[in-house]
């Protein structure tokens, strides 16, 4: 019923010492994840060096049932995956993580991005007699691993010379039948860090709040090009494709993680706090209330109340028993209905000045909606305001954003002629240089293409016009 | 997990003019109401006299699909019910509305309530030669009508004439093959309001967030002991069991009903943040921010964080993915797992002192376990305040509170010892009195009987220890 | 796919001296009962005076699961059922055992057969406000029964008195607290029998193959009009409403029963070998090879072989794994795809006449589409010959069978004409005296109304138009 | 419940000139060839070089619904596969069609047989960087087609230079993005049969069964070593890899395919009926009625009866209710319940000197419960007749026997012994001369390896061990 930006993918890995019950753990931490990817999910475990694996199209709670995770069954190692996908259509052979069989014994992979030269490196195997059972690059990654693998003395070795084939996004968590490895491309554009369990095993995953989920400890970063290798000798990192300038996506502070999740030392929440503060300063407005979009834009909204000095109000009472079984009303019955999904508290805003706080607009007609149920409701005015700038260019980097022709940002020249569409009494995003204010007490870049237009690498050649098409023709 | 106190019950109903899709506005209406009643729902439809049902174990979401839903059809009426039981077994056939075949024709049934002569009615049925198929109390109310209905030369006479005999709490709605009809006992203990529809047509729903979210519009409540008759011929009142004193169930405002509905004139979200500030005057504390426990503690906390000058603060995720189809953790991996559920913000409230605000107390278990997590998370002083007072006593008229072996008030003899149980550094209830001050405005009284064991009416005879017995029982 | 006679209903209980397994056993007794309806099932258990039930619309392997079985858990005494509606729409209120609370306890009954004067009995209890869940006419036997009960010492004794007032068929098995009571209406017009378990306890069934599919062993068959009490006591008879003259329906010897069953003391298999004996003298043939349909008129082509010297043949093929998932082609498929359910063996009739021996033809579309298949195949010639005569007449006692505008036997005024619409060589019916030659041994008549249109009863006055109606209306 | 030797796989394909309804008619194919794999199932479909697939673990009618074959679509070709794994565990990876992407687009085998050496192939493959996805040996050949491709002029002609390197047994339908390719070892262990469709399309099918289930019309088989070419421009027949002597499996006549199908001009019911008449004149003893086991022992039990002109009888009842989601009872619960899958008809046997024909014994114990059951309801002799030679040996070519550990004809070391563990009469064997004589008229040789342990073409070294402890493992 509401358009938005897919999110793209999480991973979690477990790594324990003695067989234990890693295929529960990794089933917590994809739940915890699951905000990351909700098209399919997988885990795969290794139970002395056999592994078994559970894959479906659907969410976490749909895939696995007891009897799945029993027959997952003990192990000291599970990769997990959730999914939405951004390359490969939504097929389960593109399920991850993909497990795989090869000269040196089993190997299952799970990864978070997209490469920017996956088609060079698909042609490259296929003239080497490669078949390719998906359509996701993640199966790149696996064939450039393992033909490494031939020469190379050991498989993080077989990661480290893969790594100089491999450009675009990549947060990877690789378990071979002894070891479990992450790694990340010397960009860091996806998050991935290191926890400990109480009993002295890692944890790797995409955000911290499934490190939290699982009863673990957060410990640290993956740095932007590093490996990780554990082992049963413990944590070893190579460093070779680790250097100086990264580019986290600044969306995943924006929009993607969960507020309880810690990214380079800062949360979530914070980010999206101080990001509603920014914005209170570049576009103040006078008003009665800041209320928020749920649950997005609670965040930004109580900065922008704190910055403001305007009160904050709980304005929205959002359905929480609306899942995929609800029966959508038939269009006739489709616009008295929208009250099902998100109701209005009237008594927070009737007869008032309202600011209203989101952290996006993709294609503006949720926007538009949500004004009109507030006017509709007795507030006085509207002002909208957006915890992020204007969407207006694709990414490469792992994220499915919408068309350009459905992009409401790339519709209209102006952000006056969005304001008129969406019926705000006034409209303001954050300014982009605000944006990066929100990273200040980083040493690390933000890679803020999707809104720049200036992407932090090299990106796929004559592709835009492909990538958008795709979306088209869906 | 987390122990509660079960809602009860909603019904709703609509009728149209003409011929359309009440069932999918009951579909929608049902899932607003989805709060009051997650254990089984029913829909039955009457379409030109016909009617048709589909009732069954489950959420809404669960219960109905496009099939069944299309196999109800159109129609210009329908009943609609969702229901945790709070007499009568788990079974199919306790599951409502109730429909049934008598001399005059078909009859459907939606209660909201307990009767508290249910024993007695039943006796009288049964030496008649009356067969049972439910062990609910709505069955009895069906009979006293039916029984009625032979000599009544109408069915709203005839609800008229049983509802001399009815005792204790009934908020209904029923459907005869030509007329809605709405009832309310006369002490009015469960709330009851009328709405229209865009077409003209009438919707009757415990809550008026059902009227929002099917398009519809508020008219008003019906009144403590009122028969609504809604019929080709418009609106009726029959109000020959209306009298002055009623006495609203008060924790409908603090728990059972959703913040965005009216009920008598106040906006319950405005009654629970008035909670939060009478209890701020009470019990204040020194503090550096105000947390509510989402979702039930949030609008209380942040009116005690307006009266206070407290800075309100968003403490907790809760993950919305977690629903009937997660697999618990092992006993053994259940204490590492409690932050599936719900994760503290760090950020918010780490070396801070926090005022931690929630609707109630049951076996303070669960409030134990939160107040544990936010000291765990680097909380200086953890301050619980409770924006209800302490439940010590049954409640007849359709809340099922758990056992008085279960009841932490009732464990404990002062706030001081349940203070310590928790973990918490200080621990206040709202005061009775207080609880009453949310209701200011209104004319009318409110029952407080769970908290002070003073019931407006009679309640059945050495029932109290069965009542408790079953529920150790189950 | 196919056109057929709708089967009706099966019973089965279970009396043991200690609590057992009694629902698994129900559960195996109801899978051997499933030809008699696969509409809906249910079973009843009573422990220690407590009832549990499950019921639901589909077959017994689909309501049933490992969870209802132990929910059901173990009892001295268990009711079951399965159901082809032939009264009553097809909704869970009319699913049996209808289970009911009354002034003296609980009761669950379920029933085989159709009253002729439910109607009369309904106005009678409505009239005394009597509210009634369902459609069918079991409702109204449990009725007589309860009203009874008021006056009578003893449950047994009030099933005496109400039978009364009962018209039409009815074989029965009621459970009260302490007893298993089963009764047959005094015409004994479906069948009903007694087992023994290895454990001394008893069993009813509406067919003895149930008896041996649970291991137990047949004792006899329950008399028409009598009612047997199964209690701690033992076995008690009550005689009162027997009468000489019984009148078992023909058909459940020629269709409806099991071959591996007995019934009076008649092998079903051998009944149906001695119908095609009888219609090889009535309407002999000469051919090269004697084929049945399957499974139906497998036994009756041995008997026609065996008495004709012809060669009996395997004919056919039948696809065991389409059920009621199989998602059958849509119109301008379905002819090509007529083999998928039933593919014939060419070697067996390629350049040969065949007798081709079914049980029934209702609306004859089907007889037509498989001789056309063995023509299609390369049979010289197809001799159709019925196991049984033709249908003609409604049937008021327990079966479905099709509307008279459907019916082929009743479309043609001759044989001559079914037999040119089929495409057959030649077709002949057993005749009505053939029929009854089956049961020559037993000195009980059968009922052959359907057949013959004379009925051994009074039949429920302008009910027939009604009846065919209802059919049509569908 | 009953022990039996499973089957293999089964393999679909069909090719039409336009687009049309492709997935629905391999869905029906997939329907007939039920029999030859219960595992898992799954269809590619080719929309004008688009492929589509579904595919799933349990039976057609289980993993195919109405949307994933809208989902499918149409297309001008399709290749479907119904599995019983005999290599590679059971897992979704394994489950075929294989559909993969190579270098000169997409490819999609569905595979019958065993390779023997898949091993060695791997190996090589790996030693190139291969991945591959499946434990299962039909990979092997994907990687074997298509690193021929890359200097192959045409996709048969991949297939063909391939086909050097396989070894073993293997019945294969390929589709490129415009041709659909048959092809079939040069021993043809495997049968594979060419069909024509109402619309001048082809199919290829394992079974003829299938081509008539579609409403096709059986052209021919394909021959063992030939590579059948269906494109735009027709038929194009490769037979490089024909040669002379081929050596079909004697068991897809005696017990793998369905009677209805014709392999290499013989009705395999005509071949079980002989295989019977063979029996009996090998075997012949003096009894009252011939019965077979349902439904695999019926066919030979005719040939049994028409040979030694002692009357065929029907002896048992087969519940066809029973599938998977029959809940078996406990184990002290079992022994009384045999006879819900299986029930006697006491007339045809009881007090008679019975002779009991069954397709195989594989363990033994099914054998002895039906025996007991015959004896039991009263068989005065029971003579067991199998119209097969007896298990020995393992079988490398695609059928999955039991453990040697398992078989009883292994365990003992004479039939007396065995006949003495069944508790018959007498039991015979079919002779392995005896089974030859099933295809007297044809030019090619059948392989006995599993009764005789000689295999017509080499077989794994040093692999039987290997076999034979993975099934104990399981």
């Amino acid at each position: 019923m509401f358009d938005n930006i897919h999110e793209e993918c999480g991973v979690f890995g477990i790594f324990e010492n003695t067989p234990s019950n890693v295929s529960s753990t990794a089933y917590l931490g994809l739940y915890a994840l699951q905000h990351r990817g909700q098209e399919s999910c997988g885990i795969a475990v290794c139970d002395d060096g056999i592994f078994r694996q559970h894959k479906g199209l659907g969410l976490v709670g749909e895939v696995f049932t007891k009897e799945s995770l029993e027959e997952l069954g003990i192990g000291n190692m599970a990769v997990g995956h959730v999914r939405y996908s951004t390359t490969g259509c939504n097929n389960i052979n593109n399920v991850q993580p993909i497990v795989v069989r090869h000269i040196k014994g089993n190997l299952a992979l799970a990864h978070n991005g997209n490469l920017t030269n996956a088609s060079e490196l698909r042609s490259h195997f296929e003239l080497n007699g490669a078949i390719f059972h998906s359509t996701s690059d993640t199966e790149d990654i696996v064939y450039s691993i393992v033909s490494e693998r031939l020469q190379a003395r050991s498989i993080e070795n077989a990661v480290e010379m893969a790594m100089y084939n491999l450009k675009g996004a990549y947060s990877c968590c690789l378990m071979s039948p002894s070891k479990l490895i992450a790694f990340r491309d010397p960009n860091g554009f996806r998050p991935l860090c290191l926890g400990i369990t109480k009993t002295g095993g890692y944890i790797i995953s995409s955000e911290s709040c499934a490190i939290d989920a699982v009863g673990a400890s957060f410990i640290r970063d993956i740095q932007p090009g590093e490996i990780l290798v554990i082992s049963e000798e413990g944590l070893k990192s190579i460093k070779t494709h680790c250097k100086k300038q990264s580019s986290l996506c600044v969306f995943e502070y924006i929009y993607f993680a969960r507020p309880d999740s810690v990214i380079e030392g800062i949360s979530v929440h914070a980010a999206r706090k101080k990001a509603g503060a920014i914005l209170a300063k570049e576009s103040p407005v006078d008003a009665d209330v800041v209320i928020g979009v749920p649950d997005s834009g609670l965040d930004a909204a109580l900065g922008y109340s704190f910055e403001s000095k305007i009160p904050y109000g709980i304005g929205f009472i959002k359905n929480k028993y609306i899942g995929r079984s609800f029966i959508k009303p038939t269009q006739s019955e489709r616009e008295s209905a929208v009250k099902i999904k998100l109701n209005v508290i009237k008594e927070t805003i009737e007869g008032k000045k309202v600011i209203l706080i989101d952290d996006s607009i993709v294609r503006g007609t949720t926007s538009r909606r949500i004004v009109k149920l507030l006017k509709d409701n007795g507030a006085k005015e509207v002002h909208l305001r957006i915890s992020a700038p204007a969407f207006k260019f694709p990414c490469f980097f792992g994220t499915d954003i919408d068309s350009k022709e459905n992009l409401i940002a790339c519709k209209y020249d102006t952000v006056e002629e969005i304001k008129d569409f969406i019926g705000a009494d006034s409209l303001a995003y954050l300014s982009i240089d605000g944006a990066h204010q929100i990273a200040n007490d980083l040493d690390l870049r933000l890679c803020d293409g999707c809104f720049s237009g200036k992407y932090p690498i090299e990106t796929p050649k004559n592709e835009e016009k492909n990538i958008f098409e795709q979306k088209i023709n869906r």
